[in-house]
């Protein structure tokens, strides 16, 4: 039985995904030393001002800038010592005109106070079991002060929510004092492998069947992604029990994926299991290369994935239709690959019929982006992906390109998105 | 007590702290599912060919091509269909001439065979129980496969050891059979807190005093580089315990950092704690900002660095200095970080006297690399590090730069690093 399949653009499959995606605004507090990597569940607002008071950044002494008015070389002027303050202490005291204070880097400045002079600027003597100082320059109000909230004033809002945290978001979080933080639930993606030529990775090589390469990496692209993988083994190629493991798992899982047909004889059974399921097909078939057989479905809550059995394909897949739909649950407003050009480093010599999605390996050249295709770039190949940092989009309907082309990049590897990248790619039809 | 210290530029300081690394040869076996991020110890090579037969990338029949020779539109051949092989399966009769096999994609060529015809250029009819197609063009030697090793050929250099580990290696792993898998036994990094002026986390603010952020950040940074942090809590500020918690955490670690300072009154007590010790001090102050007050000191096999206390200049310590050593210990010949250029996106005015690590944010525009400080600048700023991705790098002895001017950058968020980023930054002296 040859089923007929209507591709459509790569964009409006984006499109018909999306609008399948929930926003989830299911967020849990996790302490800040486990926040790294996870996504903030609500926007980072300053709950106070940094620095928190006027603060010195050297080690010095606190003064009135009016008593420095008229010191010189010729006229220098003394002030008496009157307390050290350590970072941290604040002055028991206060502090009178032609008085100054020992001051460490950080300390809080005494309010009467209003410049520092650098230690190295002042000259030191002790008199009669009191402390003075000389200076021989006028330091002016403010001078080597940092003030009160001239980094962050209160209430600014520094990290919108569904931003990822980062080493300096961290630093943030410890500033404002969250010692627990909100971030974003991870949507659970399911995964089943199928395929009868398929040996697991413990398994020797026998004529006919390769190893299943695709679970394990797709593993890895989900936690890339920041969402939980849940892998529920290989699907049975008899349609009664792989209708109920299939129905049990999605009921389980935010997204299922599943990657290849599971025939029997010319059969793929899947396309009759979303049937009986009564699942809403979204499409079948999309107009690129490679992942043309892609199917995505939705049943109740459940996004349904069912992605090409060749590596390349199912990598491609993941990254262009599942990707944006687990950022967008965790609340990103730039869910997609992040678009860039880049100059062809080498010739790509095929034509393409249908969107082209090569993978590539960005480098610098000074500030230019240049994309290389990384290999072998058939859709069942797989030694190619781990030197692939970027898909290089060739819109269909276009011949061969040649190097130093400009051409469309979506990068892999960066924490920064799109918003909608797909505007000026979509021009297969 | 006025310490004077002596900078040296930034290319000399990363110099030094590059030959007291010591090359680890320490690995690990991890199971394939812990795998991802994980940096490779050995070298990834090619077990077999890739695919490992010849096989069809579509549904349909595999012919002895000499038997579609003559084949027309005028002049169809028929063949009879002798069996029908799934995918993970094998002809099991010789194919001879006259003779097709039905053939799954990815199942493997029959050996008579020597081209495919896919699914949809046959016409198929039974007659008298036998199974027939019929073709009407001719299918030359190879039409439609996938040749053994033409993905990979057995023995191929895949991906060298010291190269982190990411999806796509991840399915190069599982097509091997690598269920386990050798990586780099992750370098151990200690964090000590200082400063009386620091409260924890989950403190109240008190006059005078501001939460510790350096340390959650550095723990944070410390993950971000692929080590393990261990958190040694506060140095006490009475100098034998100082001593005694330093000693005895250094021979727990590969690395230990502290941040700033162990004040009692003027008096900073590391250095006597490294005086103490005899490590050997390989420099103590840089010709940079910030962080220019940065000690490096070697004691026994353990590294240890001092940081400034202040946010922003410890943030640029860990990753100009400590990054490195921990990508040279996990074998990375790339250890620094990725450097490029960039177009400054806006003025920054400020003279350079020693060279300068602005935060900066990347971004880009067609394929061009942007860059712009990322906010407020002070060394003891903490609000700009969570939208830093880049330090832009200006040389010390310059001026003011302009939007538009042409500037070095190094990447933060990337997994690519550079060989020697400082040739041409080291020019402050």
């Amino acid at each position: 039985m040859l089923e007929k399949r209507t591709p459509i653009p790569v964009s409006q499959a984006v499109e018909k995904v999306m609008k399948a995606a929930t926003h989830s605004h299911s967020s849990e507090q996790v302490h800040i030393t486990k926040a790294y990597r996870r996504i903030l569940a609500e926007d980072l607002l300053a709950k106070h001002p940094v620095p928190p008071f006027d603060r010195t950044p050297y080690d010095g002494f606190a003064i009135h800038s009016d008593d420095s008015q008229n010191a010189s070389r010729e006229n220098p002027v003394t002030l008496r010592v009157i307390e050290t303050i350590g970072a941290g202490s604040v002055c028991e005291q206060p502090v009178q005109r032609g008085e100054a204070v020992r001051i460490m880097t950080g300390a809080m400045l005494p309010p009467e106070c209003d410049a520092i002079v650098m230690l190295e600027l002042a000259d030191t003597f002790t008199e009669a079991d009191e402390d003075y100082m000389t200076i021989k320059r006028h330091f002016p109000s403010g001078h080597n002060l940092s003030y009160k909230g001239e980094d962050v004033s209160e209430g600014t809002m520094l990290i919108e929510k569904g931003t990822i945290i980062n080493p300096g978001t961290v630093a943030l979080l410890a500033t404002f004092g969250y010692e627990y933080v909100s971030v974003t639930i991870k949507p659970t993606i399911g995964v089943f492998a199928t395929g009868s030529e398929l040996l697991e990775v413990e398994d020797e090589l026998e004529p006919g069947k390769i190893r299943n390469s695709n679970t394990q990496m797709l593993l890895a692209q989900i936690e890339r992604a920041g969402a939980e993988a849940v892998y529920f083994g290989k699907l049975p190629d008899e349609f009664e029990s792989c209708y109920s493991q299939i129905k049990e798992a999605a009921v389980k899982v935010d997204i299922l994926i599943t990657t290849g047909g599971v025939s029997v004889g010319d059969f793929d059974l899947l396309p009759e299991v979303y049937d009986k399921l009564n699942a809403d097909i979204l499409f079948n078939k999309i107009a690129m290369r490679p992942g043309s057989v892609t199917t995505v479905a939705t049943w109740n809550d459940t996004l349904m994935f069912g992605l090409s059995g060749n590596p390349s394909a199912c990598y491609v897949g993941f990254e262009v239709f599942v990707r944006p739909i687990i950022k967008t649950r965790m609340l990103s407003s730039t869910p997609h690959l992040s678009k860039a050009k880049a100059i062809l480093s080498e010739d790509f010599s095929k034509a393409n019929p249908f969107t082209r999605f090569v993978r590539g390996t960005l480098s610098y050249q000074g500030h230019h982006l240049h994309a290389a295709p990384s290999g072998f770039n058939k859709s069942n190949a797989v030694s190619s992906l781990a030197k692939t940092d970027v898909f290089i989009v060739l819109p269909g309907g276009t011949r061969g390109y040649t190097k130093g082309d400009l051409v469309d990049i979506l990068i892999l590897d960066t924490e920064e998105g799109s918003e909608w990248p797909w505007e000026s790619l979509s021009s297969s039809k």
